[in-house]
């Protein structure tokens, strides 16, 4: 994609912080960490969103993620990591270049989530099912 | 997992809304949705977080997950998705089995998240890197 940000850090004409490398993603880290040691592992191929990736190559993406997670959280001696895919600007995603966010975490770093969860009605619960279900098969 | 009540709703002792079923995963509905359509994605083998999982495990697991959003985002007609999973008490995990969280969002829809970031120092930031692939090769 010419003009995308993360496009050009794969192709190196733009420089990262890089952390690792394989055949399918490239891990950096955020040059605006949200918490320290915060790292991004994007795709080689340009991808909007997670919808739009075929299964296989969201396996290869999310692959390594769980090694790397492991050594963000050791070498920042953190407590806890979210693991975070946003797509779409109203889901946050700032750069339309797929990337997953690993963010380590540390108790009262003042980070978190304003995303109260409420108490579930089954029969909605149930219709919803059923049209991701349909949605799945269309 | 004897007491794990994600481990009871793969073996069936538990009911829940499924979604989706292969032979690694199972997908259901959340019973304190966050949004509308919120849906957990569990491996069927327990693990508490993505960190002690074998790399082809993760993929297994994330292998369905942009079909699933996908079909998710369509059936509620949803503007985007997160794809989030959280490893640790410190990161906002409740049930300790591995999960992935798919959480359909709207524009103004309250949701969010409380971690503004930081302008980074390139050479803390080169340190991390260093740091994180020693711990790599660990």
């Amino acid at each position: 994609m010419p003009d995308c940000i993360f496009c050009k850090i794969v192709a190196g004409t733009i420089s990262c912080t890089k952390v690792y490398e394989d055949a399918n993603v490239l891990a950096f880290m955020d040059i605006g960490p949200i918490s320290p040691g915060h790292t991004l592992v994007i795709p080689k191929k340009h991808y909007e969103s997670v919808m739009e990736m075929p299964p296989g190559e969201v396996a290869a993406m999310f692959e390594p993620v769980g090694i790397l997670a492991g050594a963000v959280k050791a070498a920042l001696q953190a407590h806890g990591v979210n693991v975070l895919q946003n797509n779409g600007a109203t889901a946050g995603q700032v750069v339309p270049h797929l990337h997953i966010h690993v963010i380590p975490r540390w108790p009262d770093d003042g980070l978190g989530f304003r995303w109260p969860s409420k108490k579930a009605d089954f029969a909605v619960l149930g219709r919803q099912a059923e049209a991701i279900q349909a949605a799945l098969k269309a």
